[in-house]
């Protein structure tokens, strides 16, 4: 039978059976805002995670890819500040990490290992540690397992998101069904490379630890690795996936069987849609700019040219001013290390082929004005070079997004 | 004798002797701007040139590759137009800059191949041709030695840019004397590598040809290919040294010798003299940011972190808006792929040691808002890993950047 993945309306992460979870204003946030979550299963969970690859990894990284490592089948929950990354904090920086988990375990039960943390926010500034141990114990009170819990936890891990990110499916295999849900933040410093922003999955799904680890990779690879805001890429990436097997069935203990890929299908699909609103609440952002890129030899190149064209500034702004300057794209896909052949590239705006055989091809201002003026942006290029395609997500660049960054910190 | 390298005020593409330029307004700019410049010597020149490594290269990279391989030593001058990069124009293009050459020698002596051709503005439209061969013709009867018609063609070369770059000096070793001066436009789509914008050197330095190519790579590397404005590389970029040997001297004809150190020394100051004068004229810049990285392994992994901070959208937006968010240059140089120790690194702005052992250090919040109201804004970044240091140039990336590029084609 083949897999059903439907999109659960209005879904949260504790959509997934078996999980709580919070959203506080703890106070971090000098305006008040919500700035603390937690989320908790009722069971140990298998976990897995990816982490962001820039060599200043903020200490709630450090600490949680030492947790997973001690503790890859009895995690319980995750607690996640915001307002302050505790990035490049030092030794008091992992000592803070320390005591938030073992404040979670003594608050909430369990042991410090069975608690993950998350931070983001400003780098470089201390968690005021006061304020941090007093949220936990409150957003541990107030841990229920209601959908809006769920929406008050995506909410309280905002920086500068504008919404919220959120997105559950329900997966029917046979006669089987389980859930997988997430929520995400991240609106700057995006531009993820095997790992990603802030990103918690929650599922009830039965799975081995190794083929967790391995559906994370592989949803990842697929949603958050191919989106980027700026081309920034953050201390704090983590992308976190709790499986807490309460719902019936038989552990997914196969690469190779059908459960195993209705679960990546299902993962996959919340991971895009995160990704995909991520890329929406851009800092700045007024245009969701898809790039496909068809017709390349390998994936790693068609990436490659997705994002050199989605980094580039001239495009974004060009997009930003619905001027269809091509020219840029092209640019950027000459640019970009590839060594393919400029007669074969053809680039198409919408419906519109702006060019072919190495010069402009359907040239209608006229229409490509209609379709920048509207909020989604579809670019094609073919290579020529092969039959692997891949699509990268990316924002405009805005008056905005100068003025949301110039001043972040003050 | 140590060679003596000293600046000559007001210098032109023609203080250097046996050089004639203009610039007039050909009708290519529909504002009637000047758009076409041409650059002729007296004696034929030994010629060398870099060009973009993009792989959409426009028809005149094309045709001044194919040139300067077929005469290398018997080259009379270039023709430049701005308003129009002849850049994805396909067969027609070639045909063009062909046109272009041939006019040159119709209207000011010699073959079709002695003359370079140089375009720049909007990709992918076709040159105006009958506007262009009568702004040839035009422009070779204003040829003159004059100082001032070197700044007319500095000036007929600008697109965005909002003055001429443009420098010359005299070098001097024991005793013979020769000049060098340059002249270069590009305040946008500028991240050289290998190569870099419109820019055209003269000498009357006598050197034979492949010394004339190895110093002009030696030259745009220490200064061209470390600039950054906006990290999108033209596919227009050539930078041109025409050498006709009028000085009176013995040719340079020895790599180890005393007077081909003292011509890269002299040709060295000149590039980076225009380089820094492209990155201060950068579009929009309110800034000029220097980024001295120190301490590291080898020179390749000091540019490429330079250059990973330099590109940071997050760090030039915080120095537009003056904020010492130092978090974001720690965060860039972590993503830079270098394999460096976190807490070896050392971060300064200006006198102020911001980053030390991974965590701030020397944090003084008003010292740090003196430096950054200055226009020169000077990082130091040591790695603590080795003895070889690179220094990159950059702008800010300000709310004006967006305005000239969201409608740069209308």
């Amino acid at each position: 039978m083949v897999p059903r993945v439907r999109v659960i309306e209005n879904g949260s992460i504790t959509t997934t059976p078996g999980f709580e979870a919070a959203g506080i204003a703890a106070g971090i946030k000098a305006d008040g805002a919500l700035d603390l979550a937690m989320v908790r299963s009722v069971a140990p969970c298998t976990g897995a995670a990816v982490f962001t690859t820039n060599r200043f990894q903020a200490a709630p990284v450090i600490y949680d890819r030492e947790t997973l490592h001690r503790n890859p089948t009895g995690l319980r929950g995750v607690v996640i500040n915001s307002g302050c990354a505790n990035a490049c904090t030092g030794d008091q920086g992992m000592r803070d990490t320390r005591a938030t988990a073992a404040a979670a375990a003594q608050y909430a039960g369990g042991s410090s290992d069975d608690y993950m943390v998350m931070s983001t926010g400003v780098i470089g500034q201390l968690l005021p540690m006061d304020t941090v141990l007093a949220g936990v114990e409150t957003a541990t009170r107030g841990l229920a397992s209601a959908v809006d819990a769920g929406h008050r936890a995506a909410r309280a891990i905002m920086t500068t998101d504008t919404v919220p990110k959120e997105m559950a499916v329900l997966v029917e295999i046979d006669s089987v069904r389980f859930t997988v849900a997430g929520m995400a933040k991240g609106a700057g410093m995006i531009s993820p490379n095997m790992a990603t922003l802030l990103v918690v999955f929650t599922t009830d799904a039965d799975i081995a630890p190794e083929l967790a680890q391995q559906a994370l990779m592989t949803a990842v690879d697929a949603s958050l690795n191919m989106i980027t805001i700026d081309g920034d890429m953050s201390t704090n990436d983590t992308a976190m996936l709790l499986a807490n097997g309460e719902a019936e069935m038989a552990q997914i203990d196969a690469a190779d069987s059908v459960a195993y890929a209705a679960f990546v299908d299902g993962l996959t699909r919340v991971a895009v849609g995160l990704a995909q609103g991520l890329v929406r609440d851009g800092e700045g952002a007024t245009r969701f700019i898809e790039i496909c890129v068809t017709g390349a030899a390998n994936r790693s190149e068609a990436r490659r040219i997705g994002m050199s064209v989605a980094n580039s500034a001239l495009v974004k702004t060009a997009i930003y001013g619905q001027d269809a300057n091509w020219g840029r794209i092209v640019c950027a896909v000459g640019y970009a290390g590839v060594p393919l052949d400029p007669d074969a590239v053809r680039v198409w705006l919408g419906d519109l082929e702006l060019v072919r055989d190495g010069g402009p091809y359907q040239i209608d201002e006229e229409r490509a004005a209609e379709i920048l003026a509207q909020t989604d942006i579809p670019i094609r290029i073919d290579l020529g070079r092969g039959d692997v395609e891949a699509t990268v997500w990316t924002s405009d660049l805005s008056h905005a997004y100068v003025d949301i960054n110039a001043h972040y910190r003050t």
